[in-house]
């Protein structure tokens, strides 16, 4: 299936200004904020639909979906809008449901994509709240439940995360079905799901590889694991599926990730930032997280290309350590700034930055989605949580 | 989307035979073999080009790759087969590529769920080979990485496991993209991950939960268990799943249904009494791995319902010991022939079995697709591995 090639609508001039009149900044808040209120209409739906499944299978089987509901209830919904606005950025239509789907679509990918991460990293905290395996592991406490808990919990979780991976396609697949872009936009879908995961992998695969491989590939090592891990999932495939659902042509969708590619870079790379110097009460995660758990961030990258044998050997020695307290974290984070890989990681997102805003200008859509996509770029890259 | 109804071929006689003529018996073998040998390639082409995505990523991702291919070149097909026979029960076409197609998406959606199964049942071998996180957990020892090995042997295997979920969804999109009877397979096939995933939650739920609860319900629990974790997504889905795609309305799903539920239970119970009775060098697990796991089968219910005080004692004690050795499986196992629960359970195959046979005589399929799933049910409940 060949979706016609798509050129942008009469009203959206290829040389959109670089500072979006002020009623297109107004009207995009006011559709973003419909948008989002469809979104939330769409993922109760559909989870009010799977409560009824499980319910028809066994009462006992409802704690699944009250997981998921509860960590789907959270967020920013950073990649349902994205979706939305690279919809509309391609002429799509604002009040077609198929849109709010597939944004309801990434946000179940993007929960069970956390609830498998926080089993992996064994984080014990999710948006504020526990994370799905410490939930089961605490419904097993109250229930007095024998055996042994940690591991119910993450079995749960496990599951859980198995289920919602589902039920993102089964949402996925209702939204694409009826629209003209459908192959284009499955073909976005696919190779997101298999880059994240791949990315995730080569994450992991690097907190025990990496203290043994070379210094100097280090950044771009952890480049690579953002790259696929992240910004293609967090922002270009989300941006790319929104734009390919309403028809846009290979063409469009390579403008598309021109922009989003280095924002979503960008915004990872804010990411590993807030993981090392970000505050617990905005990120809702524990100081110096990232350190604990090992990973192979570009900071740690820049620490190995530029530091001292003995700053490098002190990082090496804490990374991955489970019991470092927050004088370990006050400690690493003096030593990360001193030798000046705080400094080069900033450097590079104002790069990365740069370059998106540019492709941003010549993306060639409306005033109100460039308005937008202006907007969400810039809370990406300058966020604190 | 609403498919034509099917009507059975002018060659099929409502009436089939109990007894197959001995030219359709050897006419199924030839074309069951045929299948096999096109699900093969079908698979083997579909991870190539998935080696060819990882590839392009990193050659660092390969092995996740490796450990799926691994695991899904063995098995019976069990699955995939009843899909092309359900099939070609609703009159499906041989030579059409995609029954092969959703064939290979269950056989991926088959190793998925083993893959994550393994992990949650600490499971060491699979299909006579390390399970995935094991194998996982020997390449951090040979390629002597730094770190917790065990937990990036299980770190891995989720991750394995969850791209092998999204592969099977993608194969099972490509395969029912062109087919009149898509929607109603879609549904099939999401119901079947929803119900496969509550099943087996349902399961470790039971473990943790199962000796608190009354000894009465203890069959009827277990039975829910098969039933969802198992019947269901091993025997009834495939059947119907390939039905739907070639066709078949509302009745003749039913049809499906009626014949391939019990023999799914049927099925199950038999892999049940293999789990405590089965001899490790067929069945390619440890004698009596089910205890170990402390598995709350219809077996263990029936001895909570038959058993004497002390041999339930004794078992509830046993069950879900990780140390449990030959002679404690032994012990055990004259203890569950001793009250009559083995016993039970074979009269409640039996039963089920027959419910199943005398089904398939009532759907009213041609005589080389009869021959071939009285064949297929014939294995599965008689099977020693």
């Amino acid at each position: 299936m060949t979706p016609p090639p798509l050129q942008p609508r009469p009203d959206a001039p290829l040389d959109a200004p670089l500072d979006a009149p002020l009623d297109a900044v107004a009207a995009f808040r006011a559709e973003d904020e419909r948008f989002v209120h469809r979104l939330h209409a769409e993922l109760e739906e559909f989870l009010d639909r799977q409560r009824a499944v499980l319910a028809g299978i066994s009462a006992d089987a409802l704690p699944l979906l009250d997981a998921v509901a509860a960590l789907s209830s959270g967020g920013k919904r950073l990649r349902a809008r994205l979706c939305y606005w690279g919809w509309r950025a391609a002429g799509g239509d604002p009040e077609d449901p198929a849109v709010a789907r597939a944004g309801a679509a990434l946000e179940l990918f993007q929960s069970a994509a956390l609830i498998h991460d926080d089993v992996i990293d064994r984080s014990d905290t999710r948006r504020g709240a526990p994370s799905v395996h410490r939930r089961f592991e605490g419904l097993h406490a109250a229930e007095s439940w024998q055996l042994d808990g940690p591991a119910f919990g993450v079995a749960s979780a496990i599951l859980a995360g198995d289920l919602c991976l589902s039920w993102s396609e089964q949402l996925f697949a209702a939204a694409a079905a009826q629209l003209p872009g459908a192959a284009r936009a499955r073909a976005v879908f696919d190779l997101m799901r298999s880059e994240v995961m791949v990315g995730q992998y080569l994450d992991v695969q690097g907190e025990v590889a990496g203290a043994g491989q070379d210094r100097a590939g280090a950044v771009q090592r952890a480049l690579d694991v953002i790259r696929y891990k992240s910004a293609k999932y967090s922002v270009e495939h989300p941006v790319a599926l929104g734009a390919a659902l309403a028809g846009a042509d290979e063409p469009a969708l390579a403008r598309c990730s021109a922009f989003a590619l280095p924002l979503g870079e960008a915004f990872q790379l804010r990411d590993d930032v807030l993981g090392v110097f970000g505050d617990p009460a905005t990120t809702g995660k524990p100081a110096g997280d990232d350190l604990r758990e090992g990973k192979r961030t570009v900071l740690v990258g820049f620490v190995r290309r530029r530091g001292s044998e003995e700053q490098i050997a002190e990082l090496e020695a804490a990374l991955g350590s489970q019991d470092l307290d927050d004088d370990d974290v006050r400690r690493l984070r003096a030593l990360i700034t001193a030798c000046g890989a705080l400094q080069a990681t900033e450097e590079l997102i104002d790069a990365l930055s740069g370059q998106a805003f540019a492709a941003l200008d010549r993306l060639g859509a409306g005033p109100v989605p460039m308005a937008a996509l202006r907007a969400l770029a810039t809370a990406a890259v300058r966020r604190a949580a």
